[in-house]
């Protein structure tokens, strides 16, 4: 794939469970809550609202709604199920934020810092800006440019979020190569035009529940970010 | 200003003239042209086309047009005055660049890399996403975010582009101090609420050309970045 490489000039990255542990740190995060909830359940019933709320936005049903906005709403209609009444509005706000504290993967903050040194490395994630910004600047996250579907006001995979980003990089699509570990972010990169990386990231929705490799190929499939790096780096001699 | 402090999130800058030299990185790369043009009025030139060229934009008479397009055109228009003629078009469009390569000023980075320790920094230039992105990872600019106008369509002194930029930050306007060395700039944002800092860049136009400083006073008087950071970090003490 030597030929692939050569015009690579950018990646575009997927953020939440291809750059950060969103189960994992809500987890993480719900140690220091001094209660017996469930986080695992919480997280994932949390992440479960997320496609539908922002199908609401796809439809028009909404307008252009930013995911805080969007986890807040789902957040508010879920604290009943967990117990999680009676908090005021500062700890509802604040914990409606871990969204922003989000973990990286072990490996991500190496891979993306050698991937930064031949290659624009920037975010294209449903996220928006202040979320991103908050969560590079928490866990150490070197982008060159924070992108987001909020500055297409479309939502991934709209085909729009893709081209917005590449008309922002002043890169046509087949020199920006989406990085995600979930398939239908990259076939509806692919369907732009784009070069496509699957990192894959077996413990997403946790260890006892693993991914397996998907059966399909994309242009580069990689463990993590510093496989990628080593793969990119190693086609291009 | 303690109370303004207290409510300081973020630091937005103007880059051209406040973050970078311009006219020095200009004359800097014309040494390596080997011809004996004058460079300090080639870039005085071209700056001087940029003003009118944006208020095209602004007007409507042109539709949105990134400052690399700007820049190409007036580019193009000068380059017979200065009998740059015969150049190919990748030699052109490298030399449009330029901008994408401009310097910072000695106290930039370090002074970025202080406040940055305390606030979200990020561009908030006319400067497009692409051309900010690549000047920071040529420089070393170590933003949290790249913010511009062309994520409102508005150059500034339009409202549009400060208060798209504290929409993109989340935050309001009072919470987000821009940063310039142009009072224009600075007037504007105090317009939309903004609190503001001016750093004195004397030699933006030459060093036999210094500016003095200014009459009015803005809510923070700088020398150069180290001392806003000093200036910030004492305050809040």
């Amino acid at each position: 794939m030597a030929q692939l490489t050569s015009t690579i000039r950018a990646l575009t990255f997927d953020v939440f469970g291809t750059v950060v542990d969103w189960r994992g740190s809500i987890i993480a995060e719900g140690k220091g809550w001094e209660n017996d909830m469930d986080w695992a359940a919480f997280a994932d019933v949390w992440r479960a609202g997320y496609q539908p709320a922002m199908a609401r936005v796809r439809s028009g049903e909404l307008g252009w709604t930013r995911i805080d906005d969007l986890h807040r709403m789902i957040l508010d209609s879920l604290l009943p199920d967990f117990g999680l009444t009676g908090l005021d509005e500062e700890k509802l706000a604040h914990l409606n934020r871990v969204w922003h504290r989000l973990r990286p993967w072990p490996d991500a903050v190496e891979g993306l810092t050698r991937l930064k040194q031949r290659y624009v490395i920037a975010t294209l994630s449903n996220g928006n800006v202040s979320l991103l910004t908050n969560m590079a600047k928490n866990a150490g996250l070197p982008w060159d440019c924070i992108l987001s579907a909020e500055l297409a006001h479309h939502y991934k995979p709209d085909p729009q979020a893709y081209l917005t980003a590449c008309r922002l990089l002043d890169l046509p699509p087949a020199q920006v190569l989406m990085v995600a570990a979930h398939e239908g972010d990259l076939h509806a990169a692919a369907a732009v035009g784009m070069p496509t990386a699957y990192v894959h990231r077996p413990n997403e929705y946790g260890p006892h529940n693993p991914k397996p490799w998907p059966e399909e190929t994309f242009d580069w499939m990689a463990k993590d970010f510093i496989d990628l790096a080593e793969q990119l780096r190693t086609a291009e001699v």
